[in-house]
């Protein structure tokens, strides 16, 4: 029996570490997408709307790694929501891959278009999102709620970074109809970043869940009653 | 053991069941959420952004009964399967309902403008939507993969809606710029739609994964090299 433990602890451990390089993916993938938008560099955009594949083979890898687990060990507790956690968070890191090919889109039509502006809102929306993956992935892994919690609030300055976004694009499109296509395309991109951190909310939300049952199921809420 | 799998059976019904209640749940914040768009209807619209609660407290109830089923039974194949599908289609439910409330909240904003045009793709994006997700959840209930195949072709329909609202939308605010703040919201609002689709089509895909794991169990892909 022991010897089947230490094989699901390893098994676990290879599939958290396979979710920890797919996040990874997944960030560089935002990250290179905002940098074809800001430098309007089509080489860097065309690689990120290309390269999709790596990532969905790797979201293949992880939900049959999942389903391995589930069957051939049938994990309780804990173990079963780490698991039940991972199939979740697999779907989200794919999402994640999906929309920096959207980004991509977007800014490819955009550099068809003289720049409205500066770029400066956008970027720190991308930093902010791939920070928020980066650390619901570490949260997932080290089973920290309070960095989970962290991310949660994280949320909150990318919705006042889109809502400010929207407000300036808005003024440029009001003030001259030329900006109107290209403003359009930086209002969806913001969204994308947005939606970026939702999947990170998402995450965050399941190690908080995974986790706070666990705390339930050690300390009994109502001990008086027992 | 046949009461054991008796009572399974009598459980996956009971989540089965819940899933297509939450389903029709969704599906009827959408219409609603379109409804008071096209109608200018604040109490249907408020009431759309308030009422979120009932499919937040189903999210939570099927979530526990799949980690109970999954604890409980310890099931294999395919009945394991159908409740890490059923995770899955919970999550995407649960999104569903987020959406509509987007929709009602751009909704709201539309309504403090003169109508941009008369509405028809939207609504008809709404419809294309609902039908796709009860056709989805039809095809996890019923595992029928040619239903869900369907669903994956809705998708194309839904998306070029999507496309021709923004052309038309996009001309209306390069000509008069008083039309640009509604039409961005009708603009949002066409993407929440394809968003809902984008949720009915996972869920699609889900049961064909689902199903078409348990075909190449039963019946192998490559017989000739037996």
């Amino acid at each position: 029996m022991e010897r089947v433990v230490r094989h699901f602890q390893e098994e676990l451990e290879g599939l958290q570490a396979r979710l920890l390089e797919m996040g990874g993916l997944a960030e560089e993938r935002v990250r290179a997408a905002v940098q074809g938008l800001v430098t309007r560099d089509m080489a860097v955009i065309d690689k990120v709307m290309r390269g999709d594949e790596p990532l969905n083979e790797l979201h293949i890898e992880i939900d049959s790694r999942c389903f391995t687990l589930l069957a051939l060990y049938q994990p309780m507790a804990t173990d079963l929501r780490a698991i039940v956690a991972a199939v979740k968070i697999n779907t989200d890191l794919e999402r994640v891959g999906d929309l920096a090919v959207n980004i991509a889109e977007a800014a490819r039509r955009y550099a068809t278009h003289p720049p409205v502006k500066k770029l400066i809102d956008i970027p720190q929306m991308g930093d902010v999102a791939q920070a928020m993956l980066r650390d619901a992935l570490d949260s997932f892994v080290r089973r920290d709620t309070r960095l989970a919690h962290q991310v949660l609030n994280e949320d909150d300055r990318l919705d006042a970074l889109k809502t400010q976004v929207f407000r300036e694009l808005l003024t440029y499109m009001l003030n001259d109809p030329s900006t109107v296509e290209p403003a359009l395309d930086l209002i969806l991109i913001s969204r994308h970043l947005e939606r970026i951190g939702d999947h990170a909310t998402n995450v965050a939300e399941d190690v908080i869940f995974m986790v706070s049952a666990l705390d339930v199921r050690h300390h009994p809420p109502h001990p008086v009653e027992e």
